[in-house]
């Protein structure tokens, strides 16, 4: 049998679908799971944009053009514009989904071998990203205790080597819901300069921040067009995760010019997906606020019950969907499968996702866990007490 | 300013896409484009298939599974089996277009410097995914004299090298319309099997074949289920090419657990597209007798058009929609700039697609051009007789 390549054997697979048959295990035996593991909103997609797709008059489903749809990108700058972010059409490529922004990205600025420092914990599929195109990731490690701050820039500057070629950063962060400062940005942005680097920021949660904070996008830093590649999406902005819509934000033409290249060769990112992004984008201001609100009180009632179980440790996110909280276990995985396979309250057991996959470094994050606030908050609290329950008992 | 990357500065642009701004030039100044270069259908997408989305009840758009929606796998399945294609589910991937599948398929199965052995020309996007998977492309040269007949087992076997991991063909053949016999496809397999290799066939126009020929999957070879991965799309075949919807399938579990965990690091397909695509399932034979039958008018409408130009050579296309015209010039990708820059009858040029894209040697298919015949039978003689006069006026 011919053999599959290196590459495939170290793709990692997804830290959350091995529990997948452990869960289904759990259905079968009847029991109702509640899902705090997935960053999928329960949250419905604006009537516009779902009203925009069955009134759509297509009869040739054709390829629209690699670079996305014109009329779409002439009206997500101005979208951008609206937060501050000064972009024209020409310096934005739609993408299907974020992860082939980075995907092209990775492919376009970086080859085996090159590095990337990535603020860590992180998003777990850059580590896939990374080894689809034979590039190092480097962690910059955040601390719970210090609620997951962006690492120092002296920190950053010593993780530099002449193989590096990207910083990344995902602001608010998924897994931790950090929120990065003007400041913080303005620092890295100093040091992506002095190194020549460029500078990446993943900003797909830029609606969802609490606390009266804003935020700061690294295309608002002047100076560092050159350097600076944004990458957003449709997802969760408007619960749109099916859609696979994304895009890159640049000002540096080569590198745009090489992304679309990578774009071309794909043809085009989906067309039904594309109408319904563009009409997503008149989506009333009421539907954010009700959302952001929502979201508010979910992770008030989350983290304050959270901070209530002996021996659990949380960071208080201020933005995004999702807070690591560490727990009085060690290691995660098998916590996460136990929960499955052989604990529940009246038939109902919860879901998490372990975080060692939003780690590269071994052996850290193994006592901590991702949890989603996608769901309601009645639903929140009755799974925070199974995992309190759970703690009480589990053979640790 | 940072750099780009090595791949980034190897990968082609589309050879089509230079063409575009010397197009656009020509529609400003007031003149009409049949566009020869596409493999864009005029034909309209299934009605059942544009209907279904219409009347899709989504609330919230969500990620669909990473191997794609369990229903239309199902439903696909069925789909194989009518063609005597014996396949289940499991094994199939959805993926977000054919190329894609390609993409997942080369980074799953090839590291870089691995070589894959194409029969050539091919579709010019094989080069990027060679390039940006960095696996090296090693021709297998067809001929126009020939038909672009598929070259000899001996002639393959020369080619291959310790580095070789895969044969990749194209069966009907873009840019060729060359259809692959049952005995040549044995062959293949058998020398696969001989040097254990991987066989992989695009199949994505296995719908379009004329003059009562029919198409012989790689699928349906006994004994190379290991080594066998088959690459679809549904863009050719219901006229969906803005859907994004392709899969691998193949029986190799290797293969597609590898396959899985690129997939999974993107997430999902596109939703709106997987329903669309379903439901295109359900399309009629009524509509594919339609359309096979125009295909096969306008490609005898065309190919009796362009062998009746002096100094015209064309091979005959058994199936797909394009085919390779050598004409009696020196390059082609001049003579499509001077098309669309100096040359109109009342007002009415041809935009077509220089062949040299289609082959990774260097220096051959110079003098060709691929015509899709995608248009009408009226455009396509409106178009080829521009061609003929053309010819005659061009300062070669």
């Amino acid at each position: 049998m011919p053999t599959i390549s290196k590459k495939g054997k170290l793709m990692p697979a997804s830290p959350i679908r091995k529990l997948v048959p452990f869960a289904e295990q759990a259905i079968k035996a009847g029991k109702h799971i509640y899902h705090l593991n997935i960053g999928q909103p329960d949250i419905k997609t604006p009537e516009v944009a779902l009203q925009a797709v069955k009134d759509n008059t297509i009869e040739i489903l054709s390829y629209s053009r690699s670079e996305g749809s014109e009329a779409y990108r002439i009206k997500l700058a101005k979208y951008y514009a609206k937060h501050g972010i000064d972009v024209s059409h020409e310096d934005i490529i739609v993408t299907t989904g974020a992860s082939e922004a980075l995907l092209f990205l990775f492919s376009s600025i970086m080859d085996p071998e090159d590095e990337v420092i990535i603020s860590e914990p992180f998003y777990a599929n850059y580590i896939a990203f990374s080894t689809a195109t034979g590039v190092n990731v480097v962690p910059a490690i955040c601390n719970i205790d210090d609620n997951f701050a962006l690492p120092s820039v002296e920190t950053f500057e010593k993780l530099i080597s002449p193989k590096t070629k990207a910083i990344l950063i995902c602001n608010p962060g998924n897994p931790t819901g950090a929120l990065y400062s003007k400041e913080e940005i303005h620092q890295l942005a100093e040091l992506a300069l002095k190194h020549d680097l460029f500078l990446v920021a993943d900003e797909v949660y830029r609606e969802f921040i609490y606390d009266g904070e804003s935020h700061y996008s690294i295309l608002q830093e002047k100076g560092i067009e050159q350097h600076a590649v944004m990458i957003d999406s449709v997802s969760k902005r408007y619960s749109m995760c099916g859609a696979r819509v994304g895009c890159l934000v640049s000002k540096n033409t080569t590198v745009m010019q090489t992304v679309l290249k990578f774009a071309q060769a794909r043809l085009s990112p989906p067309s039904y997906a594309q109408i319904a992004s563009e009409a997503a984008l008149d989506t009333p201001q009421s539907y954010f606020d009700n959302v952001i609100n929502e979201y508010l009180e979910r992770r008030n009632t989350l983290i304050e019950a959270l901070k209530k179980i002996d021996g659990v440790k949380v960071a208080v996110p201020k933005g995004a969907f999702y807070c690591i909280a560490e727990l009085p276990i060690k290691n995660s995985d098998d916590f996460a499968q136990w929960l499955l396979e052989s604990f529940d309250i009246d038939g109902e057991t919860i879901m998490v996702a372990p975080a060692g996959g939003f780690y590269s470094t071994p052996g850290v994050g193994l006592n901590q866990i991702r949890i989603a606030y996608v769901l309601n908050k009645e639903s929140l609290l009755k799974a925070v007490n199974i995992l309190k329950e759970a703690l009480k008992v589990y053979p640790n």
